[in-house]
């Protein structure tokens, strides 16, 4: 389970709270604040706290005083402008704030991203939980042979079993060893009053990259965008999509217009370089171009053609 | 006037919004939201937005599931170690959105400060309005002689007359002009249907540096506090520090207890290089320490004496 | 002209410079180092400093401990590769720094890019030069009436005279009065010793915004190419454009195969989404769409028409 | 051993090149470039390239057009200035970049400085090395009391080798699990020609956080001081401050004359609180200062007290 009953608690608590405010309100995305949004075996999404509404990116394209015309579809087509002609600023307008539990192998991809505010729990202060993360059965791939970043068929049988059992193995050993090393137990009492524990900034470095951390994690909407295709995109590593694929459906809640948009113009969409665009007006005018004489590499021309939903 | 009426209905309007929610709310903040607060002749500062309290600042620091303890005492003091440790990224979760109406010369140096968000009013797509800066006489000041960046005394006499008449006369010439280039009058009607209008983009170069733009400007409260360390200063242009101490005033009524932080650790505070605080221990210690003696150049010397409020 | 014979021989002393280093050089890039590369009819672009190359690009992706394969044809596919797939971080190996100097209106738009590092010259501490942009007569463009934004034709005869007069003896006169209020003449002596001069930091609000103003701007390589593709697009401003263009050729010479992938990916690209890509498909597929049942508005589909190069 | 013989000599031919530049050089640094900087056990620091000197320093705060003055005393009297009064934007104007190989729990530390630009050697796609931190003895410190994320002092006798060994075994076992889960030998042969190896972006979560990653790192001078003043600070973790102090090294080989005034202005000096400052101005006066009548809390007392180097 993600979170135990004292913080359950906390959370219900704080979603009967009923404040009085002149900020715009998000709906949609008040429905769901504070609340546990599961993701893979022990990790959660959480919106704590936003900024904004669809109302804002328009309003600060076109700088108004006050809540600018608010004619529903007048606001839409002017955010597919600003979507399709990657107008930057107004979506920075909007800003969200996440409290994200995560393997720590998803938090090093994560981080990656400078553009957000994170606070993350610290193991130098805290004992971590024991919780770690081992993939369901179904999601134990193998290396793909083809693409060296990539990920081939399932495991099956006992390579499969193998697997999860030396994962799960391994962090249990290591857990109780950061517990030997601290010298604490699981209620964080002294483990033998004939040893001294070791610092918890060291003893941490026993625990594997599976073990969850935690962060609040704070972004506007332009770059929470941007991370999103990339994070919710195939290519990203599955467990990291699994996060993003949850926060897209708090982004929709939040601000339905420039979800519509973004799904549109960015995540469905697809670029055409020079030489493709070329390849294109060419094949319009019914010419049957082949790779040969594309001038578009092998690898590319399998990119596009497969974009294209064509045969190459 | 820095609004007009229209404006000004449309920010009662805004002002008289009650809405629910479940986030954190400010109250102090909430009471001057989308508020007009005037600066300089024509410019205003309004809050338009804002998320996160001083309760976020702490729960951040301990990454918490809930609001934390809320014993106010114990949020001071541990406000007060991250302010003087200065611990930067707990202050990071609370933005704030500002509606500023500013001259350019003043904008320049504002966005010299590249961690907000920014959406100025574009004159490629509109006309800027008839609103220039000019100083009060008071504040018309001579160029220092000591130091190549300030001011000295002010102008009296015709020598302040004399500036004020050129200041306004050029100002009022350069916009005429600016509707002449672009054959329009204060209404946006065309001028003289036998000629053709310049493009906005070119007529507003015409415009002198005191005439008045504005944008909106969204930024976290660690970059804010920053901001405002270096804009409330005494060293800043006496117009800047204008718009600086309306925000600090904002800032009170959002985060006092950050606020109360911030004024102690930060714009009353003082810092000691390394033979500065030589020179203090040695004075601590009874030693009558003179500039040559001290290791420190005489700028240093006469600067740190005047910090510590003594004479040289 | 840009730059004085002082300047001039201060140039020409730095380009006789012949330093041996350990780092990569760019042989393209050493030629012009420190050259006037002349802007508009003040304004210029030099390059003053560099690291990196085509090789730093390729070594980062590959978190290699020497110079990496450097065979020629394997760099160019993975730069393509990375440019492709908009891999962003291998680019951001290579800085570089400029001089430029430009008026002020186009470094208001400029400095919007905010990921870049800036030194301007400052008006509070020095006089600004009597240099200021007037377009040519044949720049001198009108409002476009079916878009804000833009410019249509050029203007004719008197209105050409007209403008191009306003523009110059304002500037001239601005100037005039920024030197009577600093009361100082164009060698920076007193202009009437009976008379005090304005503090700097207020007389230069009397300048028009096509003054010229110079800064040092220093930018990572991926950061530069997102300016580029802003500002060198047939959508920014004609004058900002000039710039952007001139820099255009230093990245050709500094990073030759990264320059040839960005004018394929990007700059000669095009983007469709996903609505625009369901068209490209059926269109393929021989159907004859037409827009209203292409499921695009009408602003998107003559847009996509003009970009497939067809007849909407 | 930190490299192998093969990456030796890559670097050794590196070393062995001499370009000719017009750009500066600072002889300091190239003496050490691309050399292994050796930090724990298996870590190191190497400069990879640089851009700009002290001098480049200077220049930016002037906006000149070469070289400047050059003269070295003035030049030293300016960047104390710029560093006293906390300018920052001079000191961006010169960058360098670093390989460093590091545990993965002082990366994490580490990476939390979003001003830098990173690319790290990826275990999606390739094999980590089995090179694991194991402090050295007399760094085994034990877990501070009056201080959650201290260390107090150093385990002995049993409690130590416990502790090495622990961190040792589980670390090897770890591996040879990887490498099971992988299906590859030290030498990337397959193990088990009957059995499929895990995707590396799975396996690699076995791995604890004592194991080596590695990455190219970028920043410019300011930033790179600001990283430096809080991770070679008595407060910072040993095993990053380990490679902090060999990062001072090379700042100070790099631009000797701001690496004083950094020693001098940040490295050993102290910031006083505006209340802080009034006792110290008390006590100068000659006034018994006690804590319970200073206005400051214990803690902070204290604290000043040891800054001052006086009994409380």
């Amino acid at each position: 389970m993600s979170v135990n009953p004292e913080q359950e608690q906390e959370i219900e608590s704080l979603r009967a709270e009923a404040n009085v405010t002149r900020r715009v309100t998000s709906q949609g995305l008040e429905q769901i604040l504070y609340e546990v949004l599961p993701v893979l075996n022990h990790g959660f999404v959480r919106v704590l706290d936003y900024m904004g509404d669809d109302g804002a990116v328009v309003q600060a394209a076109r700088v108004s005083y006050g809540k600018g015309t608010r004619r529903v579809s007048e606001d839409q087509g002017l955010i597919n402008y600003l979507m399709r002609h990657r107008h930057s600023t107004p979506f920075e307008m909007c800003e969200i704030k996440y409290h994200v539990k995560l393997p720590i192998f998803v938090a090093r991809q994560w981080i990656r991203h400078r553009t957000a505010n994170v606070n993350e729990y610290s193991a130098r202060y805290s004992i971590l939980d024991r919780e770690f993360y081992v993939p369901e059965p179904e999601h134990l791939a193998a290396q793909a042979t083809n693409n060296r970043q990539g990920r081939s068929d399932v495991l099956t049988g006992d390579d499969n079993t193998r697997v999860l059992n030396l994962l799960r193995e391994d962090a249990q050993r290591n857990y109780a060893h950061y517990q030997e090393m601290l010298n604490l137990d699981d209620n964080g009492k002294v483990l033998d009053d004939s040893r001294t524990g070791l610092a918890r900034e060291l003893a941490r470095m026993n625990l594997s990259l599976n073990y969850y951390s935690q962060w609040y994690w704070k972004i506007d909407l332009h770059n929470l965008l941007h991370f999103l295709s990339l994070r919710a995109d195939a290519h990203a590593q599955f467990e990291i999509r699994e996060y993003a694929d949850v926060m897209m459906d708090t982004v929709e809640k939040w601000v339905p217009q420039t979800f519509a948009a973004f799904q549109d113009y960015r995540m469905g969409g697809t670029h055409l370089s020079a030489k493709g665009l070329e390849v294109v007006k060419r094949m319009l005018d019914g010419e049957d171009v082949t790779q040969p004489d594309s001038g578009l590499s092998k690898r590319e021309w399998v990119e596009m053609m497969a974009q294209l939903g064509r045969e190459g």
